[in-house]
């Protein structure tokens, strides 16, 4: 899928970007020497120091920001937490195997492929244009056999289109049915494969020396924080709503991974846990801030019907319209596009799609991602999911554990109910062993059933109550034993369960995205790249050369190093005897936004010249000055355009 | 072990400053709802910002202070890498089952408890008086049978004083020996244990949806460096010596966890690898900057010994002396001291440990600890490891990777060296399919081999070379086919595999070792516990107090707040109802440096108190002042004394 640098108009060619990113080392593949393994990847320092820039810009953000109550849990999780969250039974993908070749295919991933290429088959025959991915293009003409220019019935071509607009929504059976129905096979053998089974995706190991714990590595980070509740509230004060954070790496056994750092197996996450009360309209106090920042909605309904038609809309509108479900969760899609902008995201590619129903993970009841359009097509980089009250009820129904919020009452509820009073005295001879049972059957019976009950009691003296596995499945009790009244209750303090809104970061997604957005090439010059990185993001944010190996530039850099490093600003000094014209065109690949060379003029006077990489146009000015702008520039206290027109211009060098 | 602190005399008592930790949330068992796993353990909100301000400074005392190059590499390893790197066969544990309870010991700590404990109970019978440690005495009391009080002979003391001084550097074997000659069994039902067996602490899991791919969870983030060594080297532009960092988890599956954060199972670690060339004996270009820094270095020979007798020397006559290898092995011991006194480790309770023989990891050539003093005793938690050439060699052999140095030489090398000429042609014929394998064997003969056989070959024209598995072991060749001379080599590149030293630091044992040092009680009240953070490393840096809930305050509260946090300065507003003392009490506990009270008089004048945790002393003056005053603070650029010196005292309020 071709994209387009929004700035420059030039097409993102991704084989050219990837090279350069695997070149200056943003990652590479783990373990290469060895081969590699699929969906593992290292970042090399100028990734790793990107990566951290994300990470620290996120927690100004967010957790600073709204004084967020950050943890660090283990990823090592025992099966029983996973087990009672749901993600034992339910974290699964779909595969299907050939049982002749033994290759196993992610069967919604298979669906697309085939039918895309389907597809684009109908379409050659139809003689029409087709966009080339020349990655997978090579990938098809290597092994497959399905992509032939065949025309299709308009029906069909209408059917698949539907098919791949909702894929994420269907479960197993619903891809067994599209498989047979379509005849999708094994594109490299028309073998055919067995139906979809479920494999979880959870990595499995086993804790402590006598394998009698099994674990797994946790797949999000998001348990650790709701297990943690009842003590981050204490933390708190008991002050409600407040929000958790962790930032850590989590785990997905990906059946195939493809689409290089976008479907990984291991990756580093960042996740807030709001817990807000579920009563009230999940209203949110810092609401009116971001109420007019605008986003590109993609709803569900839109989606169900075949379509990808984004709307503009500002939060305020779309959470009064209800299209978004309430304020809090308006809130934070809104400060997600403001994070994302940030970190010099294209508005253009960015929208918020709403999850449709089956797609939605177990636990959500709302859920909307926030997208970035790539050359792999839109990927889903922030997720934030409405989570209700799920995981506290089941984590606290596991195991008691309070995780709850009590509050004094302003006016003291006053409760009518049916209530039992039971003789404990007569209670305990008359049913022995069986006592605890019946006692437990009455106290569990409903308030309905209560008054029918008592009107029994009235009138007949004894009643009939079901108890299971005593007797003949009930007993009989008189009113000797058992009085049922209608009384008042007081409640003082309300006890309740909060509801979670939960924005969750896929951090290697968000870097990979973020630099097919900055990312171009000089006119006229393919090879030069230049990744333009907002300076807080940059992994090194000057770089400062020498003209020369002159003897008499080193005192000088060293010193703009060190003032730099005393700033706090990452800096590295280029004096290799390469061109400054090669010297810098290896930092326009590494993003490094500003530039200070060294030459005669500053040994005579003291003075630099600043050089901008996006516009390569320099100013020249004295050592203070220069730094002073810097300062300015790295904490976004200025911009290019406003150092370019206070300090005089620069001509002289040759840089290009 | 009871540990005082040096400042204020007091003892340090173990378990009140635990129960604090934990009620502050420092830590906490990870999943304590569902029971906890020993060895996990959470982070809450002031460890995770000490945590994360420790690897702050880690990052800049170290990587950004020497331009290293920083990676972040998958925790997710294949079996094969630890198999070459030697984890799969050594990186175990002795441990020894009862084969009647199931139960299972750590050998050495097993033998290490029982000895101390006969050593008490010795101590007892001799009438001494007895050190007390607390939690171990009641664990001992619920489960131990062998704690009495019994008289040993003079001499079986001092052999058990010598175990326990080495009882680092015994292997399976070893430990098996002591075992049963000192008859030591399960201390809870007496029994006899099965002979120590390896387990391995690597958690192993699986990769991929097909289970034929095994790994493990890295046990060291090392490996990943290495295996980027040659992509390292092009990033750096062939430039030699450099240092590779990585800041991340790894795991180590530990048979009985004990001992709180310092001895667990998932850990951070921050770990350097610094490779350098090594012929020339290992300098450092920066050696002069830190040659005066003393160290208390423990060295192998007073271990062995069976004495912990520490001495203090410059690093500079350590690397003279040879006690410490080589300059680069120095320089990074007097770093390490170096950064962990910024981070307010208590210098008297630092040691430099060198390993013994059997104790070092099986990659290391010379290994000092870094170890800090705490109730636990002398806690490993920084090591500095000389691993020589050995990980480099094992993958670059295994993989056929270039893990080399390829330098120019300055002055071309000569080699006289005995060449062999072998006439290609007649030979194909002569030996068919064993060809290559003759081949291979010639090309393989050593120098003094070649210099012999070319005597021989002149002599009687042909010789006899052994040729495993071709004939009868051997293959006979005449001149015709081969040809032996000396001839000279020149050599215009150098080759050479680097040696790595490993400075690696565990955040989590550093962490609660630093925080055993800076903790103490205000006089006279036990329960008033203070931590006394450095500023840099403090969760928070300033709590704003308004005096009362009064509506006047809270402007300024919230102005004070954003005018520090637009500093970077972390800080948060307390303005509950507790009383003044209450507020400031709960920060000494978490460690938060200084304080500003907000007062009627802020109200009218806009002046503030500023308060200092350790000294409970304040200041009072203008907003700029106090802002000016805590930005100098944080930063390191003024001590207390300094702005108390500065601003005029105020003694108002009362805040005890």
């Amino acid at each position: 899928m071709a994209t387009i640098n929004t700035r420059t108009g030039q097409v993102v060619d991704r084989s050219v970007l990837d090279s350069m990113l695997r070149r200056r080392l943003f990652y590479t593949p783990s373990f290469e020497i060895y081969g590699g393994v699929s969906g593992l990847y290292d970042y090399g320092p100028p990734g790793c120091a990107v990566l951290n820039n994300i990470v620290d810009l996120w927690r100004k953000h967010f957790v600073l920001e709204e004084d967020m109550l950050e943890v660090d849990c283990t990823m090592l999780t025992p099966h029983e937490i996973l087990k009672t969250s749901g993600h034992v039974e339910k974290f699964a993908d779909w595969m299907c195997k050939d049982p002749k070749t033994g290759e196993i295919f992610r069967a919604d991933h298979l669906v697309e492929e085939v039918l895309e290429s389907r597809l684009k088959g109908d379409k050659e025959a139809r003689g029409q244009k087709v966009e080339v991915d020349e990655e997978k293009e090579a990938k098809k003409k290597r092994k497959s056999k399905q992509t032939k220019a065949v025309k299709l019935d308009d029906a069909v071509v209408k059917e698949y289109e539907e098919v791949l607009a909702q894929i994420d929504n269907f479960d197993g059976p619903a891809l067994e049915k599209i498989i047979a129905k379509y005849d999708i096979r094994n594109p490299t053998t028309d073998g055919n494969l067995l139906p979809p089974v479920a494999f979880n995706l959870m990595f499995q190991t086993s804790i402590g020396p006598s394998s009698n714990m099994p674990g797994f590595l946790r797949p999000e980070t998001a348990q650790g924080q709701f297990l943690n509740f009842h003590k981050l509230l204490d933390f708190n004060q008991q002050s409600m709503p407040f929000a958790s954070a962790s930032i850590g790496k989590s785990f997905r056994n990906e059946i195939s991974p493809r689409a290089g750092l976008l479907r990984v197996r291991e990756f580093l996450m960042a996740e807030i846990e709001h817990f807000v009360d579920p009563e009230g309209g999940k209203k949110h106090s810092r609401f009116a801030e971001v109420k007019d920042v605008e986003l590109s909605l993609l709803n569900r309904d839109v989606q169900l019907s075949g379509r990808t038609q984004t709307e503009k809309m500002t939060i305020d509108k779309a959470v009064d319209s209800g299209l978004v479900d309430n304020e809090t969760l308006g809130y934070f899609l809104a400060r997600i596009q403001l994070f994302l902008l940030k970190l010099g995201v294209d508005p253009s590619k960015l929208r918020f799609r709403q999850h449709m129903a089956n797609e939605m993970a177990h636990y959500a009841a709302d859920c909307w991602d926030a997208e970035l359009q790539t050359s792999y097509g839109w990927i889903e980089c922030v997720g934030c999911a409405d989570r209700s009250a799920y995981d506290l009820t089941v984590h606290k129904n596991k195991t008691g554990a309070p995780l709850v919020v009590r509050e004094p009452r302003a006016e003291p509820l006053k409760i009518e109910e049916w209530q039992i009073d039971l003789d404990k005295k007569k209670f305990g001879p008359r049913f022995k062993k069986d006592g605890k049972t019946v006692e437990a059957a009455i106290e569990a019976l409903s308030q309905d059933m209560r008054e029918k009950l008592s009107l029994d009691l009235t009138q007949n003296g004894k009643i009939e109550v079901p108890v299971e596995g005593v007797g003949a499945g009930s007993v009989e009790l008189d009113s000797e034993l058992i009085k049922i009244e209608k009384r008042t209750r007081v409640e003082n303090v309300r006890e309740y369960t909060p509801n979670v809104i939960e924005p969750s970061f896929g951090i290697g997604r968000i870097l990979y995205s973020m630099m097919e957005h900055v990312y171009w090439s000089r006119e006229g010059d393919e090879a030069r790249g230049v990744l333009s990185f907002p300076p807080a993001i940059a992994p090194t944010k000057v770089l400062i050369v020498p003209l020369s190996t002159h003897a008499s530039f080193a005192p000088l850099s060293q010193r703009l190093m060190m003032s730099l490093r005393r700033m706090g600003i990452s800096n590295r000094v280029d004096d290799s005897s390469a061109s400054i014209g090669k010297r810098y065109a290896r930092n326009d690949e590494l993003g490094t936004p500003f530039g200070i060379t060294v030459d005669f003029q500053s040994v005579k006077d003291q003075t630099f010249t600043l050089r901008d990489r996006d516009s390569t146009k320099q100013v020249r000015a004295s050592e203070a000055e220069i730094l002073q702008a810097l300062k300015a520039l790295v904490d976004g206290e200025e911009t290019w355009e406003d150092v370019r027109k206070r300090l005089p211009e620069f001509t002289g060098q040759e840089v290009d």
